[in-house]
């Protein structure tokens, strides 16, 4: 465990050096460059900097929100905060099995809204830079690169020295963060005084950032619409606002404030003494008795009289304070917006959802949007910003995708085929990290059965999931070692063919139907900008037995060369009728005014790599919940040893998926040997040349 | 025109220099590389060497063939050799124009046939590997970069210096040719000695082009079924042989034969003595008496007593003897090809189309394949072997595309935005090249008109153009300054609406109707492997008049964002609803097992470029056929001056075409302007606010 651990340290400290050379940078910044090699769907959202997104959303007129975090204090918080499978790294694996409950996943949730960024709260006391699962680091590191948010990391300098701020900036730039909130911080013990060329304030932090790392970082200051408390006076504190603002810093968020004219005051101020940057107004929606009080003790600002009249009354009934809470910053949020000065809301959520979700619907700001960029999640990775191609094969696990590609210099765009050879990560590396499931190990064994007596009896697992069915024992399977989620909407569409063929033992676990050109706005298959046309070929990915695989391609033989296919076992035996090195592209869309994107490919090369880990999950996902050498614990095994994965892509996008014939086809050999039929009746010869055609009878 | 000679020269030292430098070979030769970034469509047909196309076609035992040519004697000659309209560089003008009939392009008609290479001849006497284009250095050159033809280039080394020699190979490499037969030539005079460390046998010539060259050039060499003439002996001369091959030719083409027998022998005791490369049969088919008998002086062969009694009879009757030749031709082939020991038939063709077309027809190896692998003339210069995106400008002049991008170092693979900002090569330097009419003054006066009388007069030029109607003067129009061809047969689908919309001044030079999903094997608008699918977005691209403009644009508001436009004028004034810098693909391709092709793109930056080509023909084409201030002179002139260079796309590919609805808009808002009609009557708004659905009244 602790030497697997070494291992990925000692990984990060090579590419710290890469990094620091230089050499990283010089690709994605040459703006002609970039601008023509860009992403011809993801457009502006994916390629520029925060605070150009903000000045574009200002000049366009929109409003919009971001939303503040902090980090948590358990592994367990950092599950429910982030998103599934991602946390609790350095956990041995039952207690990893044992600990958490996942229902919240904030991060995705909130980030289903639309918030123009999010940022995460620093910790001095709480080890902020370092590896740990709930460091600020490792949580903002979690939210751009898995979450795809652009997410800015709060950084405190009182009593740090130069090295190590310079070393968590680069640390934060290798993980692929981009934007920094400058702070002071609070000075530990009471007798602090100015350090000369220390840190000193927040103006000091700016002007290393901007010194150290030029303009790579977006940088945002603190505002204090009634000045700092420490400050001598409203006035100075303005001034120093100025300083920070004319240091470097690109916007401003303020702290909370309880009236609006506070804030379109402090406004007002700074553009008078000519700060002319966005002041984005910290809203902070009161959700409890204890959680104000000790806000107010910690930011010494007094909540007016107006409130606490309401409050104290019904200070003991959490829900109702939270309704008063929400109904205040909506008015609150309302006048600001109606000002003209406001086009931006931040708010201090408390890593509470309930709150902010709802205060953002009342103003109309909460925008699930179901139109998805591409057809699976974007990581916000800069390195990543022109990525616009994957193998189909980790369509159910992005996450391991982005962390097994974490190390490449160049990401596919437009085509496959021009990257150069894919190395992926090893499955050692991580396996811990992403193999590892999200549910209890209890709640696994209810799942996928306690005890498995053939076979057969995984076989039902599959198609409970399939159909979101109880199992035999009355347990819902939710999930599978390939599948964290119930199935995708598409694939829902296909749930009776896929229950047929999982009874049979034909386990799926990757599939999608023929798409011929629906409208891109579709909301079920649709993703990319409006006005478009997406397309798939049909593609099937399941493991099935040596001996179905023999009669299937037989079967196979017959569908040349309209269908493709692709089979191996545990072993690296591989068979297949496709050219070795050329990808096919089974998902492609057609927009206005852009060049033709194709987001995912069935690629050869990187399907072997898919494989151990498909085959992998069968034994560190479901055999290990079985103790050695048990019954169940050998049928997950021998399914691992002697199964092969196989996948199919039906290439005539235009006609019916033809896949599902190929299934029945091979079934159907399967019940009627041709050796088992008298020899006079001369086997079904006409049907089997063109089954394509004349479909061959049942 | 000294002047601009010697700018081409200079380039082509430069070029050279950078060369010699190593710099140019290193990226398409690694081949994991190579063959990852393949172009998806164009297998192996375009990225192989002619070595392993041969090896390949041998093991799949197909038969097929390869011509010989040798270079013309002028520079008529060239352009009958070779293609219309890339000769002639050095001639001034009205030469250029008053000398040639351009009727056989050879080249281009005998290369659809499908044969596997062309060779060049080489001769010392004619300034082989100068710059002139009746050299076989240039005619080679041609072949493989414009034609898109497998090519071999004869060298000869007798009496001639290593630096020399590794001169014009060098020169080769860059022109993209990769296959030389390697000869020793005639000795000049008769008291030629074998001189040491010199070029004394073709054997030294092969072994400086390994030395030198590496493995970078695939050799071939001659082999003499009787023996060469100046050998001591048969046996000697195979020896020889022998030692060519195992100084590094990679196969045999024989001298030419009149006895199956005597090739069959030849193959038979090549292989005894060890020579296990391809032997090529040379085959000349008898056309008439002269051409044999001065071929048979030269080679010092004997015509069989057998022939010369058929032929002696008929030898002023050249119909008849060719007649004879075809048929006598015909019959050895079918014995070699039938022997099993031959694949590949090798033609001297002796710059004749008839006889061998007519053997090649009759052997069913002519395969004139309607089935494009990319919907336009791809060139064989390995440089572009990945090249599968091209700006759609250019689809009728792919010549000087080739020839304005020659200098890239990379081409566009898979996506255009992912090639650099695009350097086209300045128009000064290539103009008289290719700005110049394959056809006389003469025959562009009658077509074009002797005199212009108004812009009306310059419509009805395009108008018969389209309909491939005789002007008023009686005469078909073929050609105008934009296409060198007769309308394709795509656009012939769409001539009603061209000639209707030419009619009234719109005066158009490029379009594409839509395609949604046709068979790539469709004989009209398919392209690419069998198995595949077709599109396009409509594109029409125009020249018109300012006022027409002003109009149009305003009818193009109510298109947003379905139709994407830009409108440039000869001073570059430019007006566009796509973004910038980014490509709109408007023809793709699905194939099976593959990523999705992409070769035409509308890109914005290119097509800057373009209108200074396109509107530059308009003067150097049209107006420069009139006197100086002449009033026809006048009237281009205006046009050029004054009309705009208009492109539209359609991106709604699933539904109808709706170009020709805007261009029908433009002219009822001419007919009927608003400020017209009585202001009571509320100016159609319903229709013009929904034109796409509704279909506005006519």
């Amino acid at each position: 465990m602790v030497n697997n651990v070494q291992r990925v340290d000692d990984n990060w400290r090579t590419c710290t050096k890469s990094d620091s050379s230089g050499k990283r940078n010089s690709g994605g910044e040459s703006s002609k460059e970039s601008s023509r090699s860009s992403t011809p769907v993801l457009a502006a959202d994916r390629t520029e900097r925060l605070r150009d997104k903000m000045r574009r959303r200002t000049e366009s007129g929109d409003h919009w929100f971001s939303l503040e975090f902090f980090p948590p204090r358990t592994a367990s918080g950092a599950v429910n905060l982030v998103s599934r499978s991602v946390a609790n790294t350095n956990l041995p694996l039952d207690q990893a099995y044992g600990q958490s409950t996942f229902e919240m996943e904030i991060f995705d949730r909130m980030g289903s809204g639309g918030p123009l960024f999010i940022d995460i709260t620093w910790h001095p006391a709480g080890d902020p830079g370092s590896d740990k699962e709930t460091s600020s680091m490792m949580i903002a590191s979690t939210a751009v690169n898995y979450c795809g948010l652009e997410s800015i990391l709060h950084l405190t300098c009182c009593n740090q020295t130069k090295e190590t701020i310079t070393g968590y900036l680069s640390k934060a730039k290798h993980l692929g963060l981009k934007n920094i909130m400058a702070l002071r911080g609070d000075p530990v013990g009471a007798d602090w005084e100015e350090e000369e060329g220390g840190f000193n304030y927040a103006t000091d932090l700016v002007k290393h950032i901007r010194c150290e790392f030029d303009d790579y970082f977006d940088i945002c200051v603190a505002g204090y619409p009634t000045g700092h408390p420490e400050a001598e006076s409203y006035d100075e504190d303005l001034r120093h606002l100025k300083e920070k603002v004319d240091a470097g810093a690109d916007f401003i968020i303020t702290q909370l404030f309880f009236r609006t004219d506070t804030f379109l005051k402090f406004v007002r101020d700074c553009r008078a003494i000519g700060i002319t940057c966005p002041i984005l107004p910290g809203i902070f929606p009161i959700q409890g008795y204890q959680s104000l009080k000790q806000l107010v003790k910690l930011s010494k600002l007094e909540v007016p009289e107006e409130i606490m009249q309401v409050i104290e009354p019904i200070k003991d009934n959490d829900a109702a304070i939270r309704n008063y809470g929400i109904e205040q910053t909506v008015g609150m949020c309302r006048v600001l917006l109606e000002s003209g000065n406001v086009l931006g809301l931040h708010f201090y959520t408390l890593n509470r959802e309930v709150a902010t979700m709802e205060v953002l619907r009342q103003l109309g700001l909460w925008i699930e949007d179901p139109r998805r960029p591409l057809p699976w999640a974007v990581s916000a990775h800069p390195k990543r910003k022109v990525e616009d191609v994957r193998p189909i094969f980790w369509a159910s696990r992005p996450k391991s995708y982005i962390y097994r590609t974490q190390d490449w210099d160049d990401f596919p765009n437009g085509r496959w085929g021009n990257s150069s050879s894919p190395a992926f990560g090893e499955l050692n590396d991580y396996y811990l990290f992403y193999l590892k499931s999200k549910s209890s190990k209890d709640a696994l064994l209810k799942m996928w059965g306690e005890e498995l007596t053939s076979e057969q009896s995984v076989y039902e697992v599959f198609t409970s999931y399939i159909k979101a069915q109880p199992n035999c024992a009355g347990h819902k399977v939710m999930c599978l070692p390939w599948n964290d989620e119930p199935l995708a909407p598409e694939t829902n569409l296909m749930m009776d063919k896929l229950d047929k063929v999982n009874r049979r033992g034909v386990l799926t676990i990757n599939s999608q139907p023929t798409i011929n050109g629906m409208p891109s706005d579709d909301p079920i298959v649709g993703w990319g900008p409006p006005g478009g046309y997406v397309f798939q070929k049909a593609y099937l990915e399941f493991f099935t037995s040596s001996e179905n695989v023999t009669v299937l391609l037989k079967v196979l033989k017959k569908y040349e060369p309209r269908v493709n296919y692709h089979i191996v076992n545990v072993h690296g035996q591989n068979t297949t009728n496709a050219h070795d090195m050329q990808p096919n592209a089974v998902t492609w869309g057609i927009f206005p005014g852009r060049e033709i994107v194709q987001p995912t490919v069935v690629d050869p090369v990187s399907f072997m790599y898919w494989k151990d880990e498909a085959f992998a999950l069968w034994i560190e996902q479901w055999a290990k919940l079985y103790e050695d050498e048990s019954p169940s614990r050998m049928i997950i095994k021998y399914i691992h040893d002697n199964y092969f994965l196989v996948n199919l892509v039906d290439n005539d996008f235009p006609l019916d998926n033809c896949l599902w014939q190929v299934i029945d086809n091979m079934f159907e050999l399967l019940d009627n040997p041709p050796e088992e039929q008298p020899t006079e009746q001369p086997a079904e010869q006409p049907a089997e040349e063109s089954p394509v055609e004349d479909q061959p009878t049942k």
